[in-house]
């Protein structure tokens, strides 16, 4: 069970300046829900349409009330586009978000697709009779190294049940949800979040990361400026491409204008880990902020929001890289070693090793 | 049926100054190949979960052979994204497109998703095993006022169909395949094609469009420069928003940086034809060249694309232009009149009343 | 003079639906100001860095207060980018404008810049000591078909002088200030503004539109839907390229994500003129509103900024379609026939052909 | 003189895995030539108008050849556009590169420009005649700290010396050219170089970059991972903003989309040096190929273009982060304490401090 290794910080890991939120998780942000569905079944064998299956369904809600009435603004930022991400291009135009947020693995899109508009469907019955369509945002990673992709193991129901399984609180990391069959480093990944709280001066907002972690060459790896990955005794198990999802929340004040700026500052974070953001991967940033809620239905007068001044978005691009750090360190501390498809195996990042490591250059003590 | 109807040139409407092709359609473009599955069933009268289904798919095939292993260079453009398109994060990327283009009504977009990766799995076997997942474009207007579309009546199989039934030559216009229950200018819309083809000194090459049609306020139809819409004596019933899917295509060697300025060029086009692309209208353009394919596997050595000389894209601007344009005013034509849900009728374009205002106007003799 | 020539209306041509404000021009945008500095001097016998001289500057002024410390909110697009304006990045990232926008020509950029920059600092002595510099946005046409460009004759005083110009009301329009040596549809263009107002319902807003014009092919252009270039009896006298630039002010209570969207539909505008944005094209649009200001120093507070409901924007598209198109037929209708380099002649639109036409298609009367 | 300070490499830090060029610098790429123009006069006291000048220009000439009738494939990316630099959108546009890019002070880019015309006019008659104008490319940074930024010391003859100076080989790093008066992590900046050689298989292609670097808070800097600028003692100076210019430069055979792409990872190499690029900075890179040339003038038959297979691009990504990287961490190790403006000053980085810290965290020996 990951929930026997440590995060990051209760390592001794301790990145950046600011302070973490209460749950040192996006749901540090208040509104915001995460809930896991997660799918495992099969040995190390490939039976063809039966598994082994390593992978499942990760569902983020950025509040508590009908998102599809009381839209979050929010903004994308794609940095490397080699991926199969939905929903970004509406996001792009209107600047809203309108269906909560489910990650999955790349051959499931469509599948989770058209789980998630059945459950908007059912929560809003005027969708499609008295007013629009709506924009079901998905996001993926390729869990193909240890999950059978082909076999599409990931149905409709399972959408709703991440949806269902959504709470506040302490978020589940490493190998769940969407990020069960994730590899990172060449070694298991998965699902990571952390969270930061912007000073007094700057209002206190919190800002808030989950990252779907399945990238990374081990030697490259680095951890607080430490280069691990090239100090590990392990034999690396190269894979194809790799990917990153980034979700960055907040109850800051933001446009979508200063949330793309925000999105864009993910890429700094995932940097920092080792990150060059190959050829092959899709890393995609969504960010959005819960506090300017914009009214599918029309109100009377034009709506007034209350913005940040544009200043102090340094904190919160602060913030941002930060927790996005943070969120894929933990990805890597809480993965537990991981047999799949094939016999392949994802181990789980050595913390013995890694321990020695950080205080052979100066960094735990 | 819309067999019947005359496509604009049969009705003495010829729009810009370039040649079309032998079918005037997206065919001309050598190896390009369109298939419709169109889905009609049930009154007037809703039945909750049962229809009236006035809907379907439509596919675009780029060429004959393994489009994952042969990709087209691409590109796209969103004039409008109020809409639900998948697969462009990744055109947009790597300039490429690796699937068939698939149309279908907004609620059903997960759905044909699903069916297309069923496809490109079924002719790939190393996807998601030795290589990496693929990347499933399809497109989608909303087709609500006629259809059922909470319904989602478009299954997976319905993909496949679409794709089995591609063929090359005449293409089929109007209420067909993804056609079936759009509407246009206030009337019925749906598919239309035209093509243009290049001077001999730019080497004869072909551009042709295709489009989705769902967009429009008939007051605001022009067709040929006559305001065709304001003069027609006909109720308007307006339906919220609205939208096009314009897919180019042509063999000039283009790179997916010129494939994306021709791109740009179908909103010269659609403006023509009177639409403002207003606020709830997802507008977007693909764009595709299939004669600088691009090798999934490496090839030896660096692989050496011809391309047009930059200025002559102007040439290719033009022909893309009174392409769109025609193929919409095409869309119109074809269209013939449609009872649907709730009893909603969309009229066909009464061809009499546009004879007599586009004589009115010295456009016809 | 080109105050001889009469505007489109004047001359009977009524485009679109919706109403002009009062001077039917960018100046009906409260606070909007205009001012054009025109240089003309020798004959059309080319002395190289004498002239003859075709060339000018133009000026809008977005509100009457110090912009630099109460920007305006602002966005681009880019219809076509073989063009040299400047200051376009950082609008694009901050969503707001804090200078006048100038006009010159394409070589003459670089030494605009620079009177515009001498005249920030003249009005805000606390740039690069105690806080930013600035970000000056300059755009251009290129006059070379008449004007000896290579001369650039334009100087920083010349900037300074269109400045000290500005003013509200009544708009020159046709061979002045920048537009002075500019070509449109091979015959003489230049300046040219419109605007619309927006209904009661919609909160009586004005978007106005001012175009430097310096574009298209005699052929393609089309007044009102007509195709009066193809009949005009007129030897064409082709040029390179050709550009437009496009400034949309509204009072309307925009974000830059939502001006952003209506900088878009100036394309609509100029593409119903017949223009398909030839690869030689700077075609360039910058929006802004002068209603929602972004004070330079810090508030006290978060800003709080009122916003038109998306929805409504369709108002807005539809006004800025209609004051592109008629800004543009208006710097035609009153660009007066000019000799220059190299015995180079642009001639007037000939009314009297142009009245014939319209007639014959059943426009005027 | 900053030539005895020691560069990144000689003083021991080595970051990254890939073989630097003969020089560590831009220059490797066949072809490229850098030249600075220094200017410094005026002691610390300000006479406004007169000083004191810390200031200058850089000049990066892509080949050899005449640039505007060969033009280099380019491309962009903004990392932050609080930033003047001029030329990006026509670089989007058509994907090439017709000038040298010069760099020069925030206040200066006109003047810059101006000059950059006037050297394009003089070796190409035909400019603004026969043929079009050109895209000048000026990028900048504020030196307003040290630099009497509001004296626009810089004239149009120092473009032209910069450009005169320009030669292939060794290239000066720190308080150089457009260097001069910048500041970096609160500490004394300036102009910076490095690059990498690619593998055999890979075609042994060399990416260069080169930095004007301005920007960063003491406490952030990173150097190969060590938290330096958090142990050094030193009382940091802050200063508004901060940016950072990247030029990156290949003999790779690439296309304006992959050197998009290209560019996009000058990010990462800055991520690593601490930088979180703060709402203030004009964080711009320009990435070119002078390999794949375009012809200003018609070819015979469509052109053809060998490129990269994608997949190899993850080699050009990471050569690209570790050459700006080090480029950065150049600019740094070879900036001279500098006195300036109102008596600011700038400390250069102490080596000393910096040897120990980096000591204590295991990464000299």
């Amino acid at each position: 069970m990951s929930g026997d290794r440590p995060r990051a910080r209760e390592f001794g890991v301790k990145l950046g300046t600011l302070k973490p939120g209460e749950w040192n998780a996006i749901t540090d942000v208040a509104g915001v829900k995460v809930g896991h569905e997660t799918l495992i079944s099969g040995s190390g064998r490939l039976v063809p349409g039966k598994g082994p299956v390593r992978t499942g369904v990760t569902a983020i809600l950025p509040h508590d009330g009908n998102l599809f009435r009381q839209k979050v603004t929010a903004a994308n930022f794609v940095v490397n586009g080699f991926g199969k991400s939905i929903g970004l291009v509406q996001i792009d135009e209107l600047g809203s978000l309108e269906t909560p947020i489910l990650m999955t693995n790349a051959l499931n899109v469509g599948i989770i697709v058209d789980g998630l508009i059945e459950y908007m469907l059912k929560g809003n019955p005027e969708i499609g009779v008295t007013t629009t369509s709506v924009n079901p945002v998905v996001t993926e990673c390729n869990d193909s190294f240890l999950n059978d992709i082909r076999g599409r193991h990931v149905k409709q129901s399972h959408a709703l049940q991440a949806l269902a399984n959504a709470k506040a609180g302490r978020v589940e990391e490493g190998a769940v949800g969407a990020g069960t069959g994730m590899s990172e480093f060449e070694m298991k990944g998965g699902i990571g979040t952390s969270s930061r709280v912007l000073p007094k001066e700057i209002g206190r907002y919190t800002v808030g990361a989950l990252v779907l972690a399945n990238f990374g060459r081990m030697p490259d790896l680095m951890i607080d400026g430490v280069p691990v990955g090239r100090h590990l005794i392990l034999k690396p198990v190269s894979a194809d491409g790799g990917s990153i999802i980034v979700v960055v929340a907040t109850d800051a004040p933001l446009s979508s204008r200063q949330l793309s700026r925000v999105a864009k500052r993910a890429t700094h974070g995932l940097a920092r880990t080792g990150s060059i953001s190959g050829h092959g991967s899709g890393d995609i940033v969504i960010a959005f902020s819960n506090t300017n809620l914009i009214s599918h239905f029309r109100n009377e007068g034009p709506a007034r929001l209350g913005y940040l001044f544009e200043e102090d978005l340094t904190w919160v691009f602060r913030a941002t890289v930060e927790a996005v750090e943070e969120a894929i360190v933990n990805s890597l501390f809480k993965a537990e070693t991981m047999l799949g498809r094939d016999g392949n195996t994802r181990v789980g990042l050595p913390l013995d090793q890694t321990r020695e490591i950080m205080n052979r250059f100066g960094r735990l003590d």
